[in-house]
């Protein structure tokens, strides 16, 4: 059973799938089309995979953005999944992280790679424990997130649920999910408890601000 | 030939010699009292090392609150190390880092700290590259040192050295020695290229900001 905050991330996905298709698709998101998109990219081909799957790959930009890659796209609401499908450039999937922890993408991927797209607990963590049931031994997994301490704000640096918002999106957005924040430390165990060595991190500067706009951590499955 | 800067920070401590003795004696750098003594030798006990090296031990006082590791202090400071041995609880030799560098700390150590001792850029570098000489296989490696993103201040998140200071401390203190910034990524390259595995990071709270105090790295070498 999934947990209830990990389903409220989902049903407020499944009301936000058009605003979220419309506003990545017209580069609403001025970090992405600045920073993060050109960030997770250049981390992925760093690489070099032949093959791939995309976690959480929404409306599917990322799949398309690496067309020498044999990739998949997996996503748990239907309705990015069909926009994904609809676009093309490789094969999608619709399937939850729950799904995905109880081995329903049997794989044996070069590369996975998680793009924003791990926003809740329980869900990610399943996730993480399932590493082997979809990358090849010695395959990495790519996860862009945000920084931890930047996005800590004014509150106490511990994890936990927080309310989530839309502010600095367009007004078609409605009951932003919940999101389960996550100190480094958190992140580093994540990846290490699971068999994950740490490989690299990147910090992808904002151009204004000079200071990172998101956190990339690149983690290893044992040879 | 060590490079200039790095020369500079070892030219500041000898000048400062006295007022850091004393200010570590009395108690006067709050956070080191009230986070993060306790969080490095909480760190340390964590992997019951037998054996240990506190790498820039200064006047030794981690040493000493670690009677139950068999553990020697080195540091580049003769008045630093003079004053540890004066007071005892352990062995100290006055070496630095570039000696290590050059094979003259040979030790098989279960674990080697550095508690906000790795402030340069190529004397750093080389002692990650010789940790094997004073590790033994499997050993581990545990940093404390500032948390980059809290530390960077103003400036833009890129490494560097930067200007020393003295703020905050007692009027004794003089010529604040440049220190090199390093962002969370340098560091994370710092252990994996050198060998070493991410095994952790801790992020000890300040009490009264809710925010890191410091960061807490450990690597390991491979068994």
């Amino acid at each position: 059973m999934p947990a209830q905050l990990d389903t409220s991330v989902i049903d407020s996905w499944h009301r936000n799938t058009d605003p979220w298709v419309a506003a990545i698709r017209n580069g609403e998101i001025e970090s992405r089309t600045l920073v993060t998109n050109a960030a997770i990219v250049d981390t992925v081909r760093a690489h070099a995979p032949q093959t791939a799957v995309d976690l959480g790959c929404g409306e599917g930009w990322l799949v398309r953005a690496l067309p020498e890659v044999r990739m998949i796209g997996v996503d748990a609401i239907a309705g990015l999944v069909e926009a994904a499908q609809a676009a093309g450039g490789g094969e999608f999937r619709c399937l939850s992280y729950e799904q995905i922890a109880q081995g329903e993408l049997q794989l044996a991927a070069d590369l996975a790679v998680c793009n924003f797209s791990l926003i809740g607990k329980e869900a990610v963590e399943g996730l993480f424990v399932a590493a082997p049931s979809f990358l090849r031994r010695g395959g990495h997994l790519v996860v862009q997130t945000v920084h931890p301490l930047l996005a800590c704000g004014e509150q106490a640096y511990a994890d936990g649920w927080r309310e989530g918002s839309w502010a600095g999106f367009n007004s078609g957005f409605q009951d932003a999910p919940p999101w389960y924040f996550r100190t480094l430390s958190n992140w580093i165990a994540l990846f290490e408890n699971n068999g994950l060595r740490i490989r690299e991190m990147r910090e992808p500067l904002h151009p204004q601000s000079g200071k990172p706009a998101s956190l990339i951590l690149v983690g290893q499955l044992p040879e």
